[in-house]
């Protein structure tokens, strides 16, 4: 076959090595840290006269499940939309959600679970694992087609660890709320990403540019994606919440910001299309802008107008964002942001954690009743008021900025290490640098009688 | 680029505004008039000393993820199969669904939920929106190709309305069960579109039929859509049922009726086709028909058997439908139906309101015991006999006939307003009138090399 | 259209008149056998007096919606590799899989849940039977594209009643732990498959190997199955565990074992990849392998790390069998595994038999605490120590294999009856001998000025 480019600077062993590596560390760490909990563990759950009733496994694995498909069928397929990087946006996707989810287990569990010197784990480190790999999948949506495997790995061991540390300060320390993730998960993962990719910026990626755009058939397995995403978003946001009125709240509030933020990317996207078509990048990412504006707000009393008051200004903005602002952010910021997660994860995150300092701010004794306690502990029992707790979650806005910022920054100069060798400029969204690529067309297509010959090879 | 068709009539704001209104207008009314219900109000729920398990949220939220998964993917994808329309398939599926679901909360809120002037939502109002969007989306199934999204919207609008006021006559005035739908949403939804393409009739389609068929992956994404429909339907039927034994027969004669229809439609497209061959048309419709044929009766005691005979009977019917009737209805009732809804709705809809009078007559105290009040209520009361509540769930089938046709009917006369633009008969099931579409060929198709060339441009 | 091959030997009724066969008879032995049981019989249940919340229902209906999505998602679309044979892969998948969950109903039905000579069916029923028809489909991947759909069924048939025979003396007569069926699904699915392979083996297949790769979009399609697959393989290990811990437990350690057969599985591709690049058929496949070799330990106290350790291991011996051990099977034993299910199945489900071995052997009453009668009951009661209990593990593999190795040479003389016409040996692999096929080019890909031409046809 004479259709392979050469190969980028990395050694072919680099890959091999780092996934035996990290998988290693994580194995042997696993087994010196990490333990059933009490809901887990045979002997455990049996010392105690439990019902099987009160398992959490039964409150939050049908939520689990539904974050498990968002976070590899969501974003893989959603990432497909390249002409010729399918493989790489789901299988680079799987590999790093892989490791993510074991290695933010053991940063998640050091900070927030550390029972007698163990992590103790169970659905709700499964949930949390899958969010931490979430916020590195949008990072690696910013980046996606100009990296190699070897260096998104290494990205993953950093961000995980950096996720970690700012979703402690942000929940334990500044006891600020965020079920859905609006600041840890979409604002955390977007700008660490956009960071990275200002780092990393190519001012000769125009060499690539003729396969920086979909094809008929990719855009619908993109499709497959975002009807996926959009769908399980109301697990997503309600994973994590109080058992009870706060899931359930949770997930219609999800469910009407989603359906008006889908109307609103339809109405702008229409509105300025070319002679008023639509833009299937507007559909396949704006419309799930309304998932993410209520992340942090959709757990509180934000009233179903409220939340489809949200959603239509979050798909509305992030499909603006697409059309006008991502050619500005390439061109003067030196930001090449390949899936536009600027629009669909930093803008929309931003807005969604001022939206929760607005709610916070307006909570009243009134509006919860005896519920405050299970959402806002801190007021109810009067060590906050509203107003100081709406202060903290606007400052976790800012350190989750910070943390992202300079993690971003520090990727960057991590994965420009030369040894970790980069895909050349005119290799960029290309599989076959990684991948054994099979030809496109089918033998069969030209009909049986060219097919039978015995020398015609795919 | 050269290859884009001038765009129908309709002026470039026509979507847009649409859009914006309707959102508008929709905000407004949940402004007034929708609110938490007891379950998702913090207040209210801590009010009472609930248990979290009592929450209905546990009850019914799988079976609403599985509900949303096939309105969206499963409807979405199934009507992907067209060569050039899988854009507008999928994607004004999304549309008409997102702006269904708040529109039909409000529309059924009215006729089923108001308290105190006020409609409640909660897990329920999610799974019976959804239901209601399915109905849209059969009808939409009808005329698929041959409208413009603001069309489309106008519809919804319209049968959302009537699927609301039908639906209350008969659960609430004629106190008929259908939990899964057989009359209110197959019967309903497949007889107001095939009403509606009826008013539609277009003598010249030949024009577009080039266009009308599949190509192999076309057919494969369709796929897609069919075995998420049919896996989901347990979840469908049995999401809106009685808790406990209800919900779990529901679902167990739903699975077995599904299988018995999917080794009918084998055997049928088989027994017709050319040399033998199988038909993915049929399959990729036909084995739906045994969900939608115990739509009615699967919450009875159809006994396992029964659910076996009727979806094989379902399977078959729709075949045959498929491969005899559909030529018909367009040859001699000038009904052009894109999807054949006649076949896979509208029929296996009719026989499941059938199949739905027969159990009823044969309910006997001795079958259900003390569940009978739980089935019927009414019987259980002495109310009604079992042959009265036959001949209502008989009388509830003509109801929806009724209202499917004369609301198909207005609703065509509605569609063909000049001003709404129809595609040109020869712009039908054409994604480019509404699309921006991108090229069909992978660059790299040709090789790396030309890949490499800066000029070429997808 | 003058592309259509000859058809097979077989008469073209064969497929419908089998198919109607089949239905027939199991309708007839659902009408005599199968009954609702306790918990969705509207009599029954609320007969007593129980609470919604304790049916059963409410406890594995999530987790036996996640294996329905497996088995009709998962394998369907997994097997849509081949370039020429998607609608094959998923259309024969939907049909075996619809017959075989009516047929093992009856089968598991007779030797598990036979009262008063009924059969009574419920989830747990419809949980068993999933499983059932996931081992037809495992056998199904080893002779993919070489068998009809007649022959197909024929051997569903057979090995449907030979998997529940071996599950019966595994189960119940050697009360063997095997809950995600390491020993009864996939060593069972995978040996029959192979020897059955075995006896069909075409030394002239060679005629068809230009069909027997992938290209670019079959390899995405395939990706659909294999994260599918690979998301809800923690709900299949665990749907029919003991409830409250044991589903708990049994979640978290398949999803540890995957998470690292995922790293395996890219390190050994990339390592023995040409010029390290990685190979779609070892993700797609090899990456599962964590599910399968958790099959029967996952339910114990395996521990996180064993999880992983397990993991690892299965899928780098997995990815090294597709590279090397493949071939030699062809060659040497004149095995031709399509899928190379031995790989996925056979050697890690052997694997996980005999990790169950080890962690059996290795059980005490500290580990398990209380927890021990609901694991393993016979060594809570003191009737088996853990050694013995191991023993009997490893003698359930060896019957196993050899129920698996008898029941595949019976099948493959069953398959090779000469009236079942099986394609000839240059029309493997292709859709065509059985499907109606669409054309493989969009005609407007050439622009809508040809499309619009009306004597283009696809």
């Amino acid at each position: 076959m004479a259709r392979s480019p050469r190969r980028a600077g990395a050694p072919r062993l680099q890959l091999p090595l780092l996934c035996l590596l990290l998988q290693g560390a994580t194995a042997i760490l696993f087994a010196v840290f990490v333990r059933y909990n009490h809901e887990t563990d045979a002997a455990l759950w049996h010392w105690g006269n439990h019902s099987n009733l009160d398992n959490e496994f039964y409150f939050r694995y049908p939520s689990f499940q539904d974050v498990h498909v968002m976070v590899f069928v969501g974003f893989g397929f959603l990432m497909a939309f390249l002409q010729r990087y399918g493989f790489s946006s789901v299988g680079f996707t799987f590999l790093l959600a892989a490791f993510a989810l074991q290695w933010s287990t053991l940063i998640q569990g050091f900070f927030h679970s550390l029972h007698g010197g163990y992590i103790h784990v169970s659905v709700n480190s499964m949930i949390n694992a899958d969010f931490c790999a979430g916020a590195v999948l949008i990072s690696f949506g910013a980046i996606l087609g100009k990296t190699g495997p070897a260096q998104l790995l290494l990205m993953t061991v950093l961000e995980v660890a950096l996720f970690g540390i700012n979703e402690f300060v942000l929940l334990n320390l500044l006891q600020v709320k965020d079920a859905g993730g609006s600041m840890t998960i979409h604002t955390f993962g977007a700008y660490f990403g956009l960071v990275l990719s200002r780092v990393l910026y190519r001012p000769q990626l125009e060499k690539s540019k003729h396969r920086q755009c979909s094809v008929y058939h990719s855009d619908l397995f993109a499709m497959i994606g975002t009807i996926f995403l959009w769908i399980f978003w109301p697990s997503f946001n309600s994973a994590p919440t109080t058992l009870g009125d706060g899931q359930h709240r949770t997930a219609l509030n999800t469910y009407y910001s989603l359906s008006a933020s889908t109307l609103g990317t339809f109405a702008m996207s229409a509105l300025v299309g070319e002679r008023g078509r639509l833009d299937m990048v507007h559909i396949q990412n704006a419309a799930l802008a309304g998932g993410v504006v209520v992340g942090t707000a959709g757990e509180m009393m934000l009233t179903p107008f409220g939340a489809l008051a949200a959603g239509f200004l979050a798909g509305t903005v992030s499909t603006l964002g697409y059309k006008f602002f991502t050619p500005i952010l390439e061109a003067k910021f030196k930001v090449q942001d390949t899936c536009g997660v600027h629009n669909l994860h930093g803008i929309p995150g931003v807005l969604g954690a001022l939206l929760g300092v607005l709610v916070v701010g307006l909570a009243t004794h009134e509006a919860y009743g005896e519920g405050l306690g299970s959402v806002f502990p801190l007021i109810a029992k009067g060590q906050r008021t509203a107003m100081s707790q709406a202060m903290y979650q606007l400052f976790g806005l800012f350190v989750t900025l910070m943390f992202a910022s300079v993690g971003g920054a520090l990727g960057g100069l991590l994965l420009k290490l030369p040894c970790l060798g980069s895909p050349a400029d005119c290799q960029c969204y290309e599989d076959q640098v990684y991948w054994e690529v099979p030809g496109e067309h089918e033998d069969a297509a030209q009909g049986p009688l060219k097919a039978e010959e015995p020398d015609t090879q795919a």
